[in-house]
């Protein structure tokens, strides 16, 4: 791992290398990801079927039956059914309260102005599977459509070898998932934007995957929209001598486990506690069930920085804008107000990464590789749109009638002079 | 135009036409936009430069002086100066009642879940020059950034011929804008989103343009973040017989007027009433100034619908999901809850859509083809982001640790497991 000093000479050109962490080169898997989204189009099914037996390697229906949600949910154990049950009520209470209302405002001629608040009529989600399942993702996505309101509710997701983790299908039951497919990669993401005969053409698509996912989430946008494009999972923790290097270490280990490519950083004024998280790492390293992976992504892709001080750790880390940043001190919330980019932010010593990534309540799909800087995490927001509300009234219209003309005017639209001008006779 | 009935035996057929009017085929000019993209990247302001001297035939600076916008706005009349103003409140006024506050959430342990709203550090509007200036547009993209906080904005607008329409220029004083350049096209786009020496990288990029534009907003998404990709404008009227069809005509004209591929569409289910409006854009459209662009566009892209009464009226108007729906008519309002499916929502006999262009106070950048299925407005939520805020205490931390690390177990992450079980230690 990279152990870095901001008075480095070249701290510069070390922190750029970190920075440019996101970049997906997609331009390698685009013809392959065309070629797929147009395959889908014009072959619908059976295209999908091809893809199933080429990439999973099974024949199985594309439809997965209420039968096996139901048979799922009903064999996995006590523990998991609650854990579930509890991931489930925690994130739909957050959730919640992201939603918005329709709302009405009144101008001093009694016009009215607003913004209405629809849901899209269908959503797909897409839940990778694969290296890993992640139950966790299903929830993730779904609630937020849920609580927006959104009437049909489609989940693809690849069962390799034919197999679909048992969790995750009692997970869909959980839900309520009425459509769920087995199939991955870019050929879900082309069945949901486009429509196949058996799955049905949705308005948004969400859900994180691989790089032929992400890319052929990048082509469908516009036709359909999508949460964002995202990459690798990432942590950044700033933290003090106040707390325990062990934990800290442990937090940044367990981003590392999810994949070769994720990023663990730490940002500290405390060179001590620099030291310390170092050596706590490659003492645990070797000893977790996924050491191969972690230890990949902690030899290519974490860094720790000493930093001047606290306000320059606060500094570095908007800069490298990550997905999860926990400042795990004492008095954490006092940085809360200076953080701008961050997908989502852990506060404290009793707030390990991983709580957000089960039942904390927030979401867990969150924007990453710097993209912080602009995207928020999933949320209800995606799955709803709003219209604009104009209603003006004879008065509001004859107060407003002689700028709006003159305005079109300016702009050399003479019907739209004209539409207001009738109106005034 | 086409005179439809939803009785007629190839309504359905027709309808779908109608409905596929969004396809922006972007395959022929990719090539040339990733180019010029490529361009942007390697050679920064002399590519641009150069792009000027092609395009718009001039040799001036990139970057537009203070001293051009002040001189604008002083030469403007009074008329168009209070119009401006007016326009700028009402507008402003609007977009306040979109800002989002940061909340907090406790849960039943007194946990902290929340939401921090933070507005992007950059943003970068995009303001087509050539066939026609829109100042208009320039409103509409800068407010919202303004009311959301952001502190550096960045306009790019094309001079053709070296010219910049002075009502624009007037507007970028008005507004405060210090940084805008004189270019256009796909190179304005890849500047925003790569920076140049000149030209600041932004986070976020909004505004609309031609196929070019659209391309680049498209291949440069994830980059940045960009609003929607749009297409050709268009309006859609519900009317009964209690509107002057002449009205109605002239709404349908003034949307016509703005481009050849714009489409106008009349639902209403009285037949006298769409032959009226029919008979009365025939009569306006010889005499309008933009005839021969209206013409070619009610010809190719109008059509009136008769529908069998007002809920099937309504239905059509939701799958027709156009970006500017007025109801025009009385009680309009009846019909508001309805609406799933509109950019913006026009209501009653004196609100013309072109109020909304221009003053009214919503947003006139709006989703069309099709895509206010899954698109908002724009609007201040385009120049935020959210971050999620998670802070558990010791009581809250324990009440979630198991059913966390049972999850966690169950998709197979042990060091997500292992960094919340060290701190119940």
């Amino acid at each position: 791992m990279k152990f870095l000093k901001s008075c480095d000479a070249n701290f510069k050109d070390e922190l750029k290398i970190l920075k440019n962490r996101g970049n997906l080169d997609m331009s390698k898997v685009m013809p392959i990801v065309q070629g797929i989204i147009d395959d889908v189009k014009a072959r619908g099914d059976e295209s999908l079927k091809e893809q199933n037996l080429k990439f999973d390697k099974h024949t199985k229906e594309l439809e997965i039956s209420s039968y096996e949600m139901k048979k799922a949910y009903d064999e996995i154990s006590t523990n998991l059914k609650n854990a579930l049950n509890l991931a489930y009520e925690r994130i739909k209470t957050y959730h919640e309260k992201q939603l918005e209302k329709t709302w009405l405002h009144f101008d001093e001629y009694g016009s009215v102005l607003g913004q209405k608040v629809t849901p899209v009529d269908r959503a797909g989600l897409y839940i990778p599977g694969g290296k890993a399942a992640y139950p966790s993702s299903l929830l993730m996505n779904a609630i937020p459509a849920i609580v927006a309101g959104v009437k049909e509710i489609v989940v693809c997701t690849p069962a390799v070898g034919g197999e679909i983790n048992n969790l995750l299908l009692a997970a869909l039951y959980l839900l309520g998932i009425k459509k769920a497919f087995r199939i991955g990669g870019a050929g879900a993401i082309a069945a949901m934007a486009y429509g196949t005969n058996s799955i049905p053409k949705v308005d948004v698509i969400t859900g994180p995957g691989n790089i032929f996912v992400a890319t052929a989430k990048k082509m469908v946008f516009g036709d359909v929209n999508i949460d964002m494009i995202a990459g690798p999972s990432e942590i950044g923790v700033i933290a003090d001598e106040s707390v325990n290097p062990h934990h800290v270490a442990m937090d940044l280990l367990s981003q590392a486990e999810h994949d070769e490519l994720a990023s663990s950083f730490l940002v500290t004024p405390s060179e001590i506690l620099a030291n310390k998280v170092k050596d706590e790492i490659y003492k645990i390293l070797p000893n977790l069930k996924r050491t191969e992976i972690a230890t990949k992504s902690i030899e290519n892709r974490a860094a720790i920085i000493v930093a001047k001080d606290m306000d320059e750790t606060v500094e570095l880390m908007n800069e490298l804008a990550v997905e999860h940043l926990e400042i795990a001190m004492d008095s954490a919330s006092d940085y809360l107000a200076r953080i701008k980019h961050a997908g989502a932010i852990f506060l404290g010593h009793y707030t390990p990464e991983a709580m957000g990534d089960y039942l904390a309540g927030p979401n867990h799909t969150l924007p990453t590789g710097g993209t912080a800087r602009f995207y928020s995490p999933l949320g209800v927001y995606n799955f709803i749109k709003k219209s604009s509300i104009i209603s003006l009234n004879k008065t509001g219209f004859d107060a407003l009638s002689r700028a709006c003309m003159d305005l079109a005017l300016a702009e050399g639209l003479e019907a739209h002079k004209l539409s207001v001008e009738v109106r005034t006779k």
